[in-house]
């Protein structure tokens, strides 16, 4: 009789090679397995909802795992929190159902990517947003923003060597949340059922050229109706990008 | 005919001496005074407002320096940030009346000390606050602050091994803002004349004690009277300290 767990998480992602378990460097995966691992005494898989890449933080990243041993949720997080170092955390730890997934149960995911515009940025937040110097215009962001919303090809807005089936993408949602000084950041919300490789920073690097005026905002639908990497904007650093919540 | 110069510093000290330049290790005045070297050409004395401790950090530290070189505030700013890592930042540089002093023309000064309260910290603050698990009585420590406003002798709340004409010093203000979840800290603001080595920390972990239920509020009356540093709190940790603002 075994039972399954979703561990809800935070890490702050600067110093991890990325979700994955890899073979060079240290994966939130791989802390998390190795956590896990004295409790059920073997190896055990843990899945995460998102495969978030090197740098890249969580507000709220959910993982599955299904144990053996008798432990109830409460005790699951404690025990990890104990041996996880303190940039990774699990903030929740719930009984779910057999069948749940962290990956294939999870309807949509919300990211936020964060940005610090003007000449310094807070020391308290540096390592979780994109220093952007010149001004941007957030008005003319917007506008490209609203261009991103509903169901597309997102071709132009995937990393390079990806391979996935369809390029299709739906974003139920794109809003920007004004920053203040140097330690409030400007804020993207995305909510989207699915995100191909680095689409969340592309689509940042791209509304952001907008933003300082490189491009009129209509360009954005020349871009998306293009399917070419090549004509969208830079892909943002991953710094600035937290997964911030999966929907179930 | 030489120029003087105010800063407005932002700091991370979790890697830091302090603000004071020693033989051993690195410091904030040491990184100030080695970045304006090459500007002046010789070696320039930089004051600091407050001698912020190792892994103490700062909102709002201000420096003071004089040049003869023929340089603008914004350019000196602008020259510093470009060699300074970036957890030390100059927010703001200004010329100044030239009997400007950060320290000695200060009539006050402001300190946050920021506490998370609960099971977790959130990774993208836990540099910056006090971790405190068991649940803190609010309504407790701020019966207790009220005792510490006014003008009273500190010497109960002094670290010890140090040396000052006078152990009294006058608060104006000790208010707590609440903390909301593992990442809005809880904030005690403090705002005084001048304070003594370790006080604000010594004050943080004494109305800490009386929210966790250890002491009730009025004996803070009687560790005020007793004069004697062994009736106070503990020293709360460096992280969670702030020097916010100075008063000039």
């Amino acid at each position: 009789m075994s039972r399954t767990f979703k561990l809800t998480l935070q890490y702050d992602g600067t110093d991890y090679v990325g979700w994955q378990r890899q073979a060079n460097g240290v994966s939130i995966q791989g802390l998390l397995e190795d956590a896990v691992r004295p409790v059920e005494g073997v190896q055990v898989n843990v899945f995460g909802a998102g495969r978030t890449d090197a740098g890249v933080h969580a507000l709220g990243q959910v993982a599955s795992l299904s144990l053996s041993v008798a432990i109830d949720a409460a005790s699951l997080g404690r025990a990890l929190n104990a041996v996880l170092p303190p940039d990774v955390r699990v903030v929740a730890a719930d009984e779910v159902a057999p069948d749940f997934h962290a990956r294939f149960s999870a309807i949509g995911k919300v990211y936020e990517y964060r940005i610090v515009n003007g000449q310094t940025v807070s020391p308290f937040v540096r390592r979780f947003v994109w220093h952007v110097i010149p001004p941007l215009d957030l008005d003319a962001m917007r506008d490209a923003s609203a261009a991103v919303v509903g169901r597309h090809d997102f071709a132009a807005f995937q990393g390079v060597r990806t391979a996935v089936r369809s390029t299709e993408r739906t974003i139920r949602r794109l809003q920007w949340r004004e920053g203040e000084g140097n330690d409030v950041p400007l804020v993207m919300e995305i909510d989207g059922n699915g995100f191909l490789r680095h689409m969340v920073r592309i689509i940042a690097g791209t509304i952001v050229e907008i933003g300082l005026k490189r491009w009129p905002a209509v360009q954005i639908h020349d871009i998306l109706a293009s399917r070419d990497r090549t004509r969208a904007g830079t892909t943002a650093p991953a710094a600035g990008l937290f997964l911030a919540q999966v929907l179930y």
